[in-house]
């Protein structure tokens, strides 16, 4: 396909465009991710999440900002950003979000931004950002921020992309440990407080802690300290990959303190994920996932396709009168099914 | 089944039975469900959700125990608790709530409680979820309140069952409007500022209004005013169900206070429901998602056992490899399955 091309060649209005086709899942979308699927598969694909207000897009502008630095014997490395709001059209983060951006962003030719906002089924976004995320990645872009509101389901389904997730917390979001989502610590690769010049930055940080030392004993420890010694253990390689410590980290993203070290971080859960031999397997689990998902799909609609509607409808309708149940129902068209195929 | 008969007959200790059976969903649960299935659809269900720390297990207490008082002309209701926790299990919220629970609850044989936690499958929750609620309807509850942490897609899902959803909200768990969930406004049918003796309530109450009027214009007002508008409207009839107006309502559920006014505004819009025809389209609709959801599940359970698993390991392995896109791999294997029909 020529738009294929195009974005192989690395025009960005010709990627903009198939974005486009991808996001609306057109049968042109379809064909160029079959076609670009080879050409994936090398980017570092970083999450971060967090609820709103916590400073998540001014954080993610300097990471991508200090990840254009060039670095001593590295090509600078190219950056995308998939901003992927799930909540509804009401909020109007993804607007606000996206302004500061461009204004902080605008100009750089290795920085690519992707705004995707819920439209149709919720389970259609990940897949959607799954897609986008692909072409980028073929497309020859180094490292990938998918940036996502908020601790839901939704969120960890579109989290589950990347081999490196971060999770935003941010002081006074609620005070008792309660309030901190448990869901989403348990993915975190690598936890940041934002405005830690906000009052209650040492309570957030010791429930922080609390909470996971509950989650994964003996598996946390706070800032640079960790660092240190996870680097120590993979340069040296005497540890046998026991597995990595998430460390929490502080940051200003207004005053554009602490995205060194958070940078810092995601470079070393990426060696630490190619010498573990964990990148493989969260690649091997990522696409299994999505072959699961999508032969579901295709199986439902194949079938559906073949059963008359009348047939469907009055199994409803038996249900919607509880003369039978649902599972009753589901025998009973399974059941057409076979006898369907059999008559065909 | 013996265990159907004792529930029927309101044996309390059969009824736990029974629930453990259709949380585990064994066969015994499976049967009994069936046949719990025509005895369901008369309760009403009540689903309140929030984040944690917002006081709702203390508020839906209060709740049951004021259903529970006679009211003039009306059998008092039998109420039932279902508390789901889809959070990892050490938050430990759930058991924290089951113990203030228990000490202002136990002894009233007209209150049954349940707790439930996230142990499989996400998905799986909502579904056990719906199973326990079926089988408390069946049982003669009156009024079955569900209760669930958070605001993710999991609860949207387990709050899909309930007629009547009530979010609950409280001043100073993030002062921002961005802070507020969104997606949960747009579920609620009563919102409740618990909490309201702390600073802040009229800043909550403020930004909860406009995020209101954003997304539903014209669709909100505050506490009783609103109420009275609407009990008007529905007995005096000349009203044509323009639709529901969620009423945002305070409280401060350690004081008991507040909890008179939800319990006014569930009745209310119970009757709202059954006035305008919506209690109808929300049981269809809930049956018909139910529906579906079974038989997608049956009908790739069905095709997976007929496929060889070489065949699925064989392709899974060329997507890996990147020698086939997940989409060629489901034409693969659909085929597959279409000669594999043809032959046997």
């Amino acid at each position: 396909m020529e738009l294929v091309k195009r974005v192989l060649a690395g025009e960005r209005l010709a990627l903009a465009r198939l974005l486009t086709q991808v996001e609306n899942d057109t049968p042109a979308g379809q064909a160029a991710l079959d076609e670009l699927f080879p050409f994936a598969g090398k980017a570092h694909l970083v999450g971060i999440t967090g609820a709103p207000g916590t400073g998540k897009s001014s954080l993610v502008n300097q990471i991508a900002q200090l990840f254009r630095q060039p670095q001593a014997g590295m090509q600078p490395c190219k950056v995308a950003i998939v901003a992927v709001d799930p909540s509804s059209p009401f909020t109007g983060g993804a607007l606000l979000g996206d302004r500061v951006r461009m204004r902080d962003l605008a100009g750089d030719p290795g920085i690519f931004i992707r705004s995707m906002a819920a439209r149709g089924a919720l389970g259609g976004l990940a897949r959607s950002t799954a897609g986008v995320v692909q072409v980028l990645d073929a497309a020859g872009f180094d490292l990938i921020l998918i940036e996502t509101v908020g601790a839901g389901q939704n969120e960890v389904d579109i989290v589950r992309l990347a081999h490196t997730t971060i999770v935003v917390e941010a002081p006074g979001m609620g005070d008792d440990i309660q309030a901190i989502k448990a869901g989403l610590l348990e993915i975190a690769d690598i936890l940041v407080i934002n405005k830690a010049d906000r009052p209650g930055v040492e309570n957030t940080t010791r429930a922080l802690k609390t909470m996971f030392e509950l989650g994964r004993p003996g598996r946390v420890m706070t800032g640079k300290h960790i660092l240190q010694e996870n680097e120590t253990a993979l340069i040296s390689g005497e540890e046998e990959h026991s597995g990595w410590l998430p460390p929490i980290l502080t940051s200003i993203a207004t005053q554009g303190e602490g995205a060194g070290n958070i940078v810092q971080a995601i470079r070393q859960h990426g060696k630490y994920l190619k010498l573990s031999g964990e990148w493989g397997m969260r690649e091997r689990g990522r696409l299994q996932n999505e072959l699961e998902d999508r032969l579901q799909t295709a199986l439902v609609a194949r079938w559906r396709s073949r059963l008359p509607d009348e047939a469907f409808q009055s199994s409803l309708a038996d249900v919607l009168e509880r003369k039978i149940s649902p599972l009753q129902a589901v025998a009973i068209l399974l059941n057409f099914d076979v006898n369907y195929e059999e008559k065909n």
